[in-house]
C-alpha cells in the first residue's frame, strides 16, 4: 500500500544503511557498546540530530540525546527513542529502526513547522543489549533511577563500567534520576512472527513480560555405557528430556489463555558427554517470560511439582530449581496506549494489542513516566541476526503512529501536568 | 571366604600397586598409550615378566610379550592377557588386572615346577584404550590382521600411528598375523554392577556386545525466546528430548529379553545454546551394544521409525540418522567356556556366564583362534575413573580360574591340534 505520509521512508532508509555500513568488518551488524565502532556511530548519529535542528549532548548516564524546546518548557519533556548498539553478530533494525523513527518525527515537526508545546528529545539510549559488562539497559536505567550502583565497578578487560561510561560521555557520579519526563514512546520492531503473519502493521504494546530465569541441575550417576543394565541407571538426560517436556506443555497451557506467556531451555549442558558414559549431570537453563504475574508464579508451581515428581520417578536428584533473575511485568500506560490506538486509526495503520515477549528500555522508563511502545513486523519474526529485516515504509508508518500520538499527548498532557 | 588358591593376591597387589604409582603426577591413574608414562609403566612389567621366568620381547604390533617354551612347541601358543595403557584419569584395574592375572598365571606354573605342553605367552596389548591417535585396541587388531593400514598414517602431534609403533619397539611393516595361537584367554573387570550386586565371583563371557554408534541431528529454527509464540516454533530440544525417551524406551524393552541390550545418549549438543533463544539445532550421539545382531537391527529399525514420527508431530527436520561405526557381537569359543565353567566348579567360584557390553581385546584375538574372557567384580561397576576399585583376592581367584582353564585346554587341544 503506498501511503501518503508525513514521515519519510527514504530518510529512514538512508539512517538505517548509514549505521548499518559502520560495523565490524566482515561481521555484520555489530556494533557492541562501549566500542570504537558504537562511538563511530554515535559521532555520525548526532550529526544527523544536528541537521535535523536538534540540539546533542551526552548526558550523565551515557545516553546520546537531541533535544527541541517547546513552547511551555514547564510542561516537562516528551522523549521518544531507542538504542543504536546491536548483539555480537546483530542486525540492522534491533534499536536502530526506533532511533531512526524518533529522528524521523523530530525532522517531520521540522519540515511541518509545527512548534510543541512540550519539550521533546530523542534518544539513543547506552547499552540497551547485553554488554561486554554482562548487564543490559544501562542508559535508560541509568535516567530511571534503577541502575544498581554496584554496576558501577563492574569490569571489563580491565575497566570498570563507571570509567567505560565516562569514555563515552557521561558521568556516573553526577547521575541523577529524570523526574521532567511527561512521557515516553519507543518504536521496536517485534521480534517475534505475529504481526507478519496477521498482515498488521502496528503492534501497540500493552506490556513488557516480566522474564524470569531459572536453573535446573540434575545430577544422575556416570556409568559404563556398555556395561550398566538399563534398570540399573540413573542416566541424567533422560530426566532432563522429561523436564525439558513438562517446561514446554506448562508453557503452552498458559500460553492457550489471553496473555502471553513462553518458556524455553536455552541451554542445557550435559556431562561428561562421552559417547560411552551414561550422562551424570545436566545443567538447564529456562527462560520464562509472562505478561501477567500470576501466570508466572503458577508456573513456577507446577515447574517445582513436576520437577519432583520425575526426579522420584526416575531415581535421579533435582535440586529446587533456583531463581537465577526474577523480573516483574511492566504495564504500558493508559493514556498512551490510546493515543497510540487513536493514532494508528488516524494513518490507516492496521494495529492490534499485543504484549512485549523481549524486554526493552520502555520497561525502565515506565518507571518515571507514562510511557508505551509499539512494534512494526519484522521478516519472519528474526532478530539479533544477520537476516534480521524490516521494511523502511513499515517503519515510516511507525514514526507515523508516533508523531501523531506526540501531537495528541502534547495536547493530551496539558491538564495533567 | 579365604581359599587356599595357587595364585597369589599378595604378588597382584604388588604388581597393580607398583603400576598405579606410575601415573602422570597428580592425576591418578594415567598411563596413555605411545606416553613416556606408559613406557616407564613397561619397562618395569618386562621386569617382572623376567623375575617370573619369562623371556621378554616387544613383537612387530608393538605388544610386550612374555614367553614360557612348551614341551611341545608344535602344538603352538596358549595366549593370556590384557593390557596396561589406560584413558585420562582413568582407573587402576582396567587391563591391568587382567595383565597381572596373566602373568599371576605363569608365577603359579613356574613355583609350581608345571610344565605345559604349549608354549605359553603373557601379552600387554598396545593402545586397547582410545589413544592420541583416535583408535583403539591397536595391538590386538594388529596381530589378528584386523588393523586397517589406513591407521598407520593417522598423525598426532606430528607423529603417524607407525613411527609411534616403531618407538615402543615394533615394526608395522614387518607385521604378520599370528596363526600359531591355540587359544587366548582375558581376565578383565566387569565394568559393571551384576557380579557384585548377584554376589557372584566370576562371570564366564558368553559374547562380547556389538557397537553400533549412530549420530541424529535434528534442525529446528533459532527463534527469539521472549516473542516467538509457543505454538510457532520449531524447537530442536523438545524433539531431541522426545528421541532421547524413545531411545531408553526400545532399548528397555529389548533388554528386558535374555541378551543384553544398551542404548544410551552419551553426547548431546544444543546450538546456540543461548538463554534467550529457542534452540535451532540438537546433534546426538547415541552408543548401541547388542549380544544378538537381530537384537540392534530391530532397534535401528525401531529408531529410524521412530524418528520420522517425532519429527512429523514436532515439524523440526531429522535427516535419516547416520550409522557411524557399526561392528558385529562376537561370541567367545564355546570349549574355553567350558574349560572355563569347569575351572570355576574346581576352584570354587561362584559364577554365571553373561554378555560383555563393553569392547575388549579379546573380540579381535577371536578372529584368529579359540578365544573367551572372564570378569571379575568391581566396586559399583565403576570403571575409567580413578574411583575404580576391584579386590585382589577377587583377581587372584580369576587368576586361579584361569590357571585351572590354561592345563585343562593344554591337555583339551591336543587332539584338534
Amino acid at each position: 500500500m503506498t501511503r501518503n505520509l508525513p514521515t519519510s521512508s527514504a530518510r529512514i532508509e538512508e539512517d538505517i544503511s548509514a549505521l548499518a555500513a559502520i560495523t565490524e568488518p566482515d561481521r555484520p551488524y555489530t556494533r557492541r557498546a562501549f566500542t570504537p565502532m558504537f562511538l563511530k556511530g554515535r559521532n555520525w548519529l548526532a550529526q544527523r540530530f544536528q541537521a535535523a535542528g536538534l540540539t546533542t549532548h551526552i548526558d550523565a548516564a551515557g545516553n546520546l540525546i537531541g533535544s527541541r524546546k517547546g513552547r511551555k518548557p514547564g510542561l516537562g519533556t516528551i522523549m521518544l527513542g531507542s538504542h543504536t548498539d546491536t548483539v555480537p553478530d546483530g542486525g540492522r533494525y534491533d534499536g536502530i529502526a526506533g532511533v531512526s523513527a524518533a529522528l524521523e518525527v523530530a525532522r517531520a515537526l521540522e519540515n511541518q513547522g509545527i512548534a510543541l508545546d512540550h519539550n521533546l528529545e530523542i534518544v539513543d539510549f547506552l547499552a540497551e543489549e547485553v554488554s561486554i559488562f554482562g548487564v543490559s539497559c544501562v542508559g535508560s536505567r541509568g535516567i530511571s533511577g534503577t541502575r544498581p550502583d554496584e554496576w558501577l565497578s563492574r569490569e571489563s578487560a580491565g575497566l570498570a563500567l563507571a570509567d567505560a561510561i565516562a569514555e563515552v560521555g557521561g558521568n556516573a557520579a553526577a547521575q541523577r534520576t529524570r523526574s521532567d519526563i511527561a512521557a515516553f514512546l519507543e518504536l521496536h520492531i517485534e521480534q517475534g512472527p505475529v504481526l507478519e503473519s496477521e498482515e498488521l502493521d502496528v503492534g501497540v504494546v500493552t506490556a513488557i513480560a516480566g522474564i524470569t530465569r531459572i536453573e535446573i541441575v540434575v545430577e544422575g550417576r556416570a556409568d559404563h555405557a556398555g556395561t550398566t543394565p538399563m534398570g540399573s541407571r540413573k542416566d541424567a538426560l533422560s530426566a532432563a528430556a522429561w523436564i525439558a517436556l513438562a517446561v514446554e506443555r506448562f508453557a503452552t497451557d498458559l500460553a492457550a489463555g489471553e496473555y502471553h506467556f513462553a518458556a524455553t531451555v536455552g541451554e542445557f549442558r550435559v556431562e561428561p558427554n562421552a559417547a560411552n558414559v551414561v550422562p551424570s549431570r545436566v545443567t538447564m537453563l529456562i527462560d520464562v517470560r509472562a505478561e501477567r504475574r500470576a501466570d508466572m508464579e503458577h508456573f513456577l508451581a507446577e515447574l517445582r511439582e513436576g520437577v519432583a515428581g520425575i526426579a522420584s520417578q526416575t531415581g535421579v536428584t533435582v535440586p529446587e530449581p533456583r531463581v537465577l533473575s526474577d523480573n516483574m511485568p511492566t504495564p504500558c500506560d493508559a493514556d498512551v496506549l490510546t493515543a497510540l490506538d487513536n493514532a494508528c486509526d488516524a494513518n490507516g495503520a492496521r494495529h492490534c494489542r499485543m504484549a512485549s515477549g523481549a524486554g526493552h528500555d520502555t520497561a525502565w522508563m515506565a518507571r518515571i513516566t507514562k510511557a508505551a511502545m509499539i512494534f512494526v513486523p519484522c521478516v519472519e519474526g528474526r532478530s539479533h541476526a544477520p537476516e534480521e529485516s524490516a521494511s523502511a515504509e513499515d517503519i515510516a508508518l511507525g514514526a507515523a503512529v508516533l508523531l501523531d500520538a506526540v501531537q495528541r499527548l502534547d495536547k493530551d498532557l496539558q491538564e495533567t501536568a
